[in-house]
């Protein structure tokens, strides 16, 4: 087996548990003998290429118990794509510099889509110039999308804050007898699957009347004809959109309100919007008391409401991280949820697969349980979802707010 | 002592909590031998004036032990501006009616100063036409903002969501190192009590660096440079502005931005946008990535991280009101809190305080704890605020989401 250090970063949007991966994959690592020295990169793949590398050995485990409850990325994230190393491999090389500096023999890095896409990339540079060093995809995104996983550290916490939020506005929504219409803008940006989590509120008695996903064509004149008849019918209507439909043509309908193109280093378009601009349409054309809210950051930084499901599985997802590399020698693979078809009760297994296999794919909420009119999700979906908002967060308190991790961060030399 | 019927009333933007209000009166309503019969008004006065009373007894215990528990108005809220009767006493004439109807000898009202209002208005003038019934006024608002008591119903758990929603914003804001500004929008029109609660954040290591207060004159260009100062100092920054703030001339900023002058049947200007105005008026003139995110309804609803300390009280109170009308023969008062200062550990104990000193004045937050600049809040306030967010809501859970309770509704005959 291969012996050295292991470099951990956390990468792309945060989630209320991204730090409980970081929990399990260092609580692993010092355990493990294979590794010599346990480093977090500051602000992921920047902080490798930027020799800025926490020593985690100087932090009180006290602390580091506590990062399952902390939210946001308590080493700092970054959202950086690399080269394509056959046109520039300065950075590769630079990665390799670093790796050799700390004899890095193991790299764990935590993110969605385009994470893995980096990690796949360091995995196959590093195969290239013969360095050996073991590289896990530790996954991660509320936004539940990663191909090749049943789901996603960090969809049930956002999951259960947003099912919950839904079912607290929907009665706050309708305590006047005039009637209100609410329009929820929830984020996700191709895949529907946190929009989606609003149908679990519906199905309690308490949520959404309408529910509109990115997966279908977003139809202005056909939504505010649906508002209407809801409200018009009930005096009331609260809908659930998500950040990001589209029209027929492929337009995000948070563009009809803004000119703003802006985007990402991915090339992602900035989202947000959508929500507010319909809204204002509704507001024109019913007339009714109209209010927009953005569950905004909110929606996945809220640890309160965490789901405890989701943190245990996460620790165990980066604890497997550890076991892949550094007692099974594995590379080149990220850890996936697989659900137990055998047993009767909720029970989450885990698989390596082939980075290439996930890097850049995306996977879209099943049309199957979208409604026919594409206003809805099905009961089918809470067989799925249930069981990952199932338990609730054994956060500490302390004078009447939660006590997060603080970490010293003392940078290795 | 007075023989009777009773019925309790919710006025006014509903809390986390004041359905405990409801539960503290119905249970104790339920036990006192002179209250013969428990009366809950269907979106209060208007209730009474519609003949919309749901009768208590066809409620489950188990339903009615959930409301604490249970956020919004589950009776129906109004916002019902009663005439002076000396000008119009239609309404009161209909209201007397309904007395008469239903031998309501007892009337509980639930809310805060315009509620107060109505309140003395029916107790003066069932006094006048000499008919027998006392009137009692339950305290209940997130904004604090009620005469004569030492806190009121709803605002330790608004506080609580605020402080814990900011120390988690705070956190997700800055994983990157590329620094935003986030501007967080918090409800009060004219008392900044919930926007003072962000600083517990601060306090605690992980709140807004800056907090302006509607109790202090708004300078636009002012707030641009600390905001400036504190982005080019630390790379971040992170404000939290209540909805209600003004300029010298007394116009909201949130104005500044729309010109929908709508007005509420009490002439409370519409509110909501000035954290949206200044987010924009940030970007242009510093140029960072900026984010403004209103709390919105979820700051009085977010029943699931209500302070069980407010829930606690607010029970009492409502089974104070009872015991002060039925038991005491009192009317004409409302339920105030007082700390006690012979305690060294923090008791909260009640006393009767007259309408007519609660209605219609504000409690704005002393000047005092607010910074010398105008942007902070001092940590004098922490002794104050501290223990009214204390405790961790005993809400329960089902299927991963709060089992709100489900009452039957059953209108009176």
């Amino acid at each position: 087996m291969l012996k050295g250090a292991c470099i951990f970063g956390q990468s792309g949007g945060p989630t209320s548990v991204i730090n409980a991966s970081a929990f399990g994959v260092f609580d692993e690592a010092i355990k493990n003998p294979n590794i010599t020295r346990v480093l977090g990169a500051a602000h992921g793949i920047k902080g490798v290429l930027n020799d800025q590398l926490y020593d985690i050995s100087f932090e009180a485990q006290g602390e580091l118990e506590r990062l399952p409850y902390t939210p946001s990325s308590a080493l700092g994230s970054c959202r950086y794509k690399l080269a394509d190393p056959d046109k520039d491999d300065t950075d590769y090389k630079r990665i390799l510099e670093i790796f050799k500096k700390y004899d890095v023999r193991y790299f764990f890095y935590n993110g969605g889509n385009d994470s893995m896409d980096t990690c796949n990339k360091i995995s196959k540079y590093m195969q290239k110039v013969g360095y050996e060093c073991n590289v896990i995809g530790v996954p991660k995104t509320i936004d539940n999308d990663l191909y090749g996983t049943d789901h996603c550290p960090g969809f049930g916490s956002a999951a259960k804050y947003i099912a919950t939020s839904c079912m607290e506005v929907y009665q706050d929504a309708r305590v006047y007898d005039t009637g209100t219409i609410i329009i929820m803008e929830i984020m996700g940006r191709n895949a529907g699957w946190l929009t989606a989590a609003a149908s679990i509120a519906t199905h309690a008695g308490m949520g959404p009347d309408l529910i509109y996903m990115p997966e279908c064509e977003f139809d202005l004149d056909k939504v505010i004809g649906e508002i209407k008849e809801v409200y018009e019918r009930t005096g009331n209507c609260f809908v659930a959109v998500s950040e990001g439909v589209k029209d027929k043509d492929g337009v995000f309908i948070a563009e009809y309100g803004s000119k703003d193109g802006a985007v990402d280093a991915f090339g992602h378009k900035q989202m947000g919007g959508a929500g507010a601009f319909i809204a204002s349409e509704v507001k024109a054309k019913i007339g009714a008391k109209t209010r927009a809210i953005e569950l905004s950051l909110l929606q996945r930084c809220a640890a309160h409401c965490a789901s405890q499901t989701d943190i245990d599985e996460t620790v165990m997802a980066g604890r497997m991280a550890v076991k892949y590399a550094a007692e099974e020698n594995m590379t080149d693979v990220m850890v996936a949820y697989e659900r137990n078809a055998k047993s009767m009760e909720y029970m989450t297994m885990f698989k390596p697969l082939p980075l290439a296999q996930v890097a850049n794919t995306e996977k879209k909420f099943p049309l199957e349980w979208i409604n026919e009119k594409h206003n809805g999700i099905t009961r089918d979906f809470l067989p799925y979802a249930l069981p990952l908002i199932e338990g609730e967060t054994k956060i500490k308190w302390e004078h009447g707010v939660p006590r997060f991790a603080r970490l010293n961060k003392v940078l290795a030399k």
